[in-house]
C-alpha cells in the first residue's frame, strides 16, 4: 500500500468507529464536550448579534477583528512577547496558519524538520505542498515544532531544548496550540519571545474553547506580515466574523453573570485533562504492562508504544481488531514523518470520551493485544 | 507604481472610508446589513447548541455536514444538475473554492482565461498562485467565469454566450456567487449541468445570507474531487462546524415561526436589490449623464464608464477627491486583468449604504468629477 492509501483506509475505519456510539474514542484529538461553555457562548452569540450593523454578519478586514488580536496579542505579552496588535492575523484554526507560515517560509523541494512523531496534519500539509519532513538534527529550511506541550507525547521542551532547537538558527513554526493546557500551571514563555525575528508563531482556540469555532491566529516576523496577509486573502478573504464576535465578547466577559474567565476555565481544564491523563495512565500500565508510555504534562493523549513482543504487530489489523473490540486510537504511522508503521505505537486520546470508559476500553485494548500477539 | 502598491494605495484609501460613518459606502460588494435575518439565525444558532454533544462547537469532517451538503446539492438538483450529495464539499466562502478549483486545474505559469472585467479578489488570488489572467479567446488552460450574474457588470450570459463558452472545451471554474440574486428571478441552469465533467462549480450564502457566516462550496468533476479534499484539509481542516450548523437549521427551517422560507427570502432579497439598482441607475443618469452603464440584472453593483471627456483622469486622484465629497468606489483598475487604471471605470455598489443616500452621493460624485474634468 502506498503512504496515501494507508492514511485513506485508518480514516475510513476511524469514520466508521466514530458514527457508532459502542465504540469508545480515544481518536482524533477533540476537547472534551462536556467543557464547552455553551450558555457563555451562546449569551456571547447573541450580544455580538445586537450590535449595530452587526458586524458580525458582515464582511471585515482580512486581518482579522481589531479588538480579538488586541486580546491575543495581550496574552502573548503577558507571557513574555513583545507582540503588537497589529502584528496577529486572524486565521481559521491554526492549521491555516501553519500553512500559510510554510508557504511564507519554504518552497516545494525544502526540507523542514520535525520532531521523530508529531502533529499529522502537519505532515499531510507538508506532504501536499511538496515540502520534505525530517526527523533529526539534518540540515533543513525551516523547523515545525510544539515547545510546549507536543503532539502526540504532551511533553514540554526543557531550558536545554530550547537552546538547542533555537541554536539551530532557522526559522521556526512554533505551533503553540496546547500551550494553554500543560497541567502544571500557565503556558510558557514562547519561543518567539525570544527569536522574534525567525520564529512563525501559531494558535488556537481549538483546544481551550471551541474547534467548531475555526478561530486560530500567526505571528510572523515583520518582514513576512505583508505577504502573509496577501496569502490570507487569496485562501479565502477572511476568518468567520461570527465566530470572531463571539470570541471577542466571551474573552472580554461581556455582560458575564456567574461566567468565569478565560483564565479561570483554564485551571479547571488543566485539572480536568490532568485528572483523565491519570485515569488512562493507570489503566493502561494495568491491562498493558509491556507497553512504554511517559506520563504526559499536558494536553489530550498518551503516546504509548508497544513492548517487544508487539512491535511487529501491524497498526491496521490491531486498529481493526481494536474497533471491533469497540476501542479506537490513532495509528503510530499517522504522527511519523516516515510514515513507518513499526515498531507498533498509537496515540490514545483521553480527552474526549467519557471518563468512566477509560479503564473499560483498556481492559479490551489489552484483551486485543494479547490475541494479535499469539 | 506597481500593481501591487497600487492596490494598496487603494485599500488603504477605501479602508479610511470605511471607518467614517459620514462617508457613504458604494464599495466593497456588501449586502444590506438590514436584510440579515438576525432573529432566525439566532434561533438557529441556539437550536444549533442545544444538540446533544452539541457537535456545533466540536470538530467535523473534512468535506462538511451531511445535511448542509444535502441541501446544497437539492438546490442545484432543483436547476437542472446531476449533482450528488456527496460531491459537495463545504468551503470558507466562495473565495476558498476558487483557490481550491484554480490549484486543482493550474499550475504556476498557466494562462486563465476571465471576463475583461471580473472579480478583484479572483484575480488577486491568480496573481498571487502565479497564473496569469487574460481576457479574451486566447488559448488557456482554465476559464474562470460567472455565467449567471456577474461581477461587476451584473448580467447574465445568454443562450448564446453560454454555447461560446462551452465550445471552448476548457475546465470552467462556475463562479455562481450572485445567480440567486438574478432580479427577474429563480437562479438559471448552472453550466455544471451541462459540463459536469469539466466544470467546478463555486457557490456562496455570503450574498444571499451573510458573509461573517464564511459558507461555500465547491463542486468538481468526479476525478478532482479526493485531491480537492486533500487540499481543503490541509489548508484548514474543516468549515466552521458552528456556521454551518446555523446555516443547517436555518435552511431547513427547524422551528421556523413566522419566518419565511429561504427561497421566500429569495424573492424579497431580488425586489430589494432590483429597487435599489434602479434608484441609483436614475441617480447617475441624471447626474453623470455623459458616463456609460448598463442596468444590471443582479447583484450589487453598477459598472460605469466615464464619458469621453473624464477617461484619462487618474482614478486614485478621482478616488481620493471623492472620499473628500463622502463618497467611496471600487476603482476599475481592480477589475481589469491588465490592472488598466483607463479608462476610467469603477464599480457603484447600491447594496450596502442606506437607499436615500444613493441619489445625493451621485450628486456630489458629479460634482467632484466636474471639478476634476477641468
Amino acid at each position: 500500500v502506498t503512504q496515501r492509501s494507508a492514511v485513506a483506509v485508518i480514516d475510513a475505519i476511524q469514520r466508521r468507529a466514530a458514527a457508532d456510539p459502542r465504540v469508545t474514542g480515544l481518536a482524533g484529538g477533540l476537547p472534551a464536550e462536556v467543557q464547552f461553555p455553551k450558555r457563555a457562548l451562546a449569551q456571547s452569540f447573541l450580544r455580538a448579534l445586537s450590535q449595530a450593523g452587526a458586524p458580525a454578519l458582515q464582511y471585515g478586514w482580512v486581518e482579522g477583528s481589531e479588538g480579538l488580536r488586541a486580546l491575543v496579542a495581550r496574552r502573548l505579552r503577558a507571557r513574555g512577547a513583545a507582540t503588537r496588535d497589529d502584528e496577529v492575523i486572524i486565521t481559521n484554526g491554526a492549521q491555516q496558519a501553519i500553512a500559510i507560515a510554510l508557504e511564507l517560509s519554504t518552497q516545494a523541494g525544502d526540507h523542514v524538520g520535525v520532531d521523530t512523531e508529531t502533529y499529522p496534519a502537519a505532515l499531510e500539509l507538508m506532504r501536499a505542498r511538496r515540502r520534505i519532513p525530517v526527523a533529526g538534527a539534518g540540515k533543513v529550511r525551516l523547523i515545525y515544532a510544539m515547545p510546549a506541550v507536543s503532539n502526540p507525547r504532551g511533553l514540554t521542551l526543557d531550558a536545554a531544548g530550547r537552546r538547542t532547537l533555537l541554536a539551530r538558527h532557522v526559522p521556526i513554526i512554533e505551533d503553540d496550540a496546547y500551550a494553554d493546557l500543560q497541567f502544571a500551571g500557565p503556558a510558557p514563555r514562547p519561543l518567539i519571545a525570544d527569536a522574534p525575528d525567525r520564529v512563525l508563531h501559531v494558535g488556537t482556540f481549538s483546544k481551550t474553547l471551541s474547534p467548531g469555532l475555526r478561530i486560530g491566529w500567526l505571528i510572523t516576523p515583520h518582514r513576512l506580515r505583508r505577504r502573509a496577509l496577501q496569502i490570507k486573502q487569496a485562501s479565502d478573504l477572511q476568518a468567520s466574523s461570527l465566530t470572531q464576535a463571539i470570541l471577542e465578547d466571551y474573552l472580554t466577559g461581556g455582560g458575564r453573570g456567574a461566567h468565569v474567565t478565560f483564565d479561570e476555565r483554564l485551571v479547571v481544564l488543566r485539572r480536568f485533562y490532568r485528572t483523565r491523563a491519570a485515569v488512562l495512565g493507570r489503566a493502561l500500565h494495568t491491562h498493558l504492562p509491556d507497553w512504554k508510555f511517559q506520563a504526559p504534562e499536558g494536553g489530550f493523549a498518551i503516546w504509548a508504544e508497544a513492548g517487544e513482543r508487539g512491535r511487529q504487530i501491524d497498526e491496521v489489523a490491531f486498529l481493526k481488531a481494536a474497533v471491533a473490540a469497540r476501542v479506537v486510537f490513532d495509528p503510530g504511522s499517522l504522527f511519523r514523518s516516515s510514515s513507518a508503521r513499526s515498531p507498533l505505537a498509537i496515540r490514545l486520546c483521553f480527552s474526549t470520551a467519557p471518563s468512566a470508559e477509560l479503564e473499560p476500553a483498556m481492559r479490551r485494548l489489552a484483551r486485543v493485544y494479547r490475541r494479535v500477539c499469539r
